[in-house]
């Protein structure tokens, strides 16, 4: 298979990981007699300081023509502290999933047997976890209107949702759980929001395409205490932008490093593989960013193109690393491997 | 000191729980020598049952002229499946918040020594964990427009805020910083919501008139994983409606149990206590509801009221009967003590 990638690598720790994730891919095009090309563009800070930008449109033209981005991560934390500035990293990945239509984000969230004494959580707890979240990514409270006014006094944003927003990333989802253990839990605020009444109506409907499935319900405040007091309970897991943003995040404690969590976003043509952590600017350039988590990124764009067989072996190679502990220090308290060295372990792997 | 107190113990556990508190607040009168009324009113779905309004106007009419309000639970699940509901429990709770201008929502949340093995969480991570939330409680999305389409396919909640809203409970939680370890966290999500950056500008102009606090910023999905990875770290949170919901839920379960929190509702005129467990109405009637949350709530009206000898009197009972695990099933393996029971054993501490 032919196969053009646009790599956005952006900001802090992004490039020192995403380096890690194309040379496993290269080795998978070579053991497999794939092509994959390779074609850098700017987001984020770096497209900010070098073209005033954090989306130029070199790099949107670029994304809209090849096969698949793999994106590594954006921010800067001169950006956080001021809360005037009006051109911020965070835009460019905004723009890139709006402008790509990736409204589905997808985080497969599994509790590593060799890994679950790092969870902050009680072993108990954590065993036999395996979720996967769908979390809405072009609609609601992040992309609604926005106002300040003149006087800087007064802000708002708006969350709205259409059905056929809901309806698009909730057939995936219920998808999702038909190839699983057949349970989806929409996560809302129905006893609040207009728009979790919506969601929960408009699912609710769908349901009967997916008599399979065992859909349940649950407020987000809940859902937050329940991700920590049995996640295990959880399959897909189906939520709207902001709550999946929270949601995500608090999950990632289960597998014992944000830095193991990847994520797949999809739309009906394009295609974004993103590591859940950010830049994580204290680590940049320490050579301690964890890989895996840009790796297993790399392993869901293989999935997309129906390379199972290619996915698995790499999925396979991480879990063979994390066996014998060739991690980076966030895994592996005997001081760790460098990035580097634990991506060309992997690489060594395929 | 004569203290009238408006008793609405509403659904589920409500009254099973409020019971319990009005039990301690009447032996630390009798203790004290204070006189302490109790008068109680409908809300939520009992109160829909018997008047169709989930806050009756005699109820808000006996809140508004009574010196605090005594607050139980409100919910029923046969509303929360039903997202066309036009009447819902929980609206009464929303206009009981905004009519009596209660836009301060204060959570402790502790790690008891004698309870650090019941919570999911590792004991070295939730050691000496003393947090307190300052959640805003009548503004956000939780009170701005809501919209559906006529042809209920389109639905929206507009999230707004001014900087009066956000000075007002700021300023409460600098105050308790300043009081503490002088760490202040404001979780907000500036990188992508207008009102965040208002939050963030506010707050940061307000830090000049407390030197001694040190003020710090987090992403609320950072601060969702933060909690479980290293909830010590934190002394007072202060953040928005939404997020100070699903933030201290979860942080609910450091405690070992959501049925310890308690909470304080305050405004400039009026202030209520309601423990942070909704009504839980898988428990009702069976006697195993935790009166502990319901009981500290008592606790901090006390302390409200500046009878902060009596408020430790109650606390300290607590604590005993914690330590000797005189508890409800949740903290007790070995089938534990009665909703009632463990009241009465407080009780007999005053
Ligand atoms: C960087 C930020 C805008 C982004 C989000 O909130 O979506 C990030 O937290 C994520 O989850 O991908
Ligand atoms: C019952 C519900 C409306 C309420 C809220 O979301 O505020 C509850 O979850 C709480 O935290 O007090």
């Amino acid at each position: 298979m032919n196969l053009h990638i646009a790599v956005l690598s952006g900001d802090g720790i992004g490039p020192e990981v995403t380096n890690q994730s194309i040379k496993i891919l290269n080795a998978v095009a070579e053991k497999y007699q794939h092509t994959f090309t390779f074609e850098e563009a700017l987001v984020g800070a770096i497209a900010i300081d070098e073209t005033g930008n954090p989306l130029p449109d070199k790099t949107l033209d670029l994304c809209l023509e090849a096969d698949a981005v793999l994106f590594g991560a954006i921010g800067d934390p001169k950006y956080d502290n001021d809360p005037s500035a009006k051109v911020r990293p965070e835009q460019g990945l905004l723009a890139l999933r709006k402008s790509l239509g990736l409204f589905a984000n997808i985080r497969p969230v599994k509790a590593y047997d060799t890994l679950l004494d790092k969870s902050p959580l009680k072993k108990h707890i954590i065993e036999n976890t395996d979720i996967v979240i769908y979390r809405e990514l072009t609609g609601g409270i992040y992309f609604g209107e926005k106002t300040l006014s003149e006087d800087g006094t007064q802000a708002s944003d708006l969350c709205s949702y259409s059905r056929g927003e809901i309806e698009r990333v909730s057939h995936l989802a219920f998808k999702a759980a038909q190839g699983r253990t057949k349970k989806l839990t929409l996560v809302d605020k129905a006893n609040v929001l207009e728009t979790s009444r919506l969601w929960r109506k408009v699912v609710t409907a769908m349901a009967s395409h997916y008599p399979d499935v065992n859909l349940e319900f649950l407020f987000v405040d809940n859902a937050a205490m329940q991700m920590v007091l049995n996640p295990s309970q959880f399959d897909v897991i189906l939520t709207e932008n902001m709550f999946g943003d929270i949601i995500s995040d608090e999950a990632s404690v289960i597998g014992g490093s944000i830095g193991l969590l990847a994520s797949a976003s999809i739309g009906n043509k394009y295609a974004m593989f993103e590591p859940i952590h950010g830049s994580y600017p204290q680590a940049t350039g320490k050579g301690i960013a964890n890989p895996i988590a840009s790796i297993l990124s790399a392993a869901m764009l293989l999935d997309h193109f129906g390379l199972s067989k290619e996915a698995a072996t790499v999925r396979n190679a991480v879990e063979r690393a994390i066996k014998l502990e060739i991690c980076t220090p966030d895994l592996n308290s005997n001081g760790g491997y460098s990035t580097e060295n634990v991506g060309t372990f992997i690489e060594g792997l395929i």
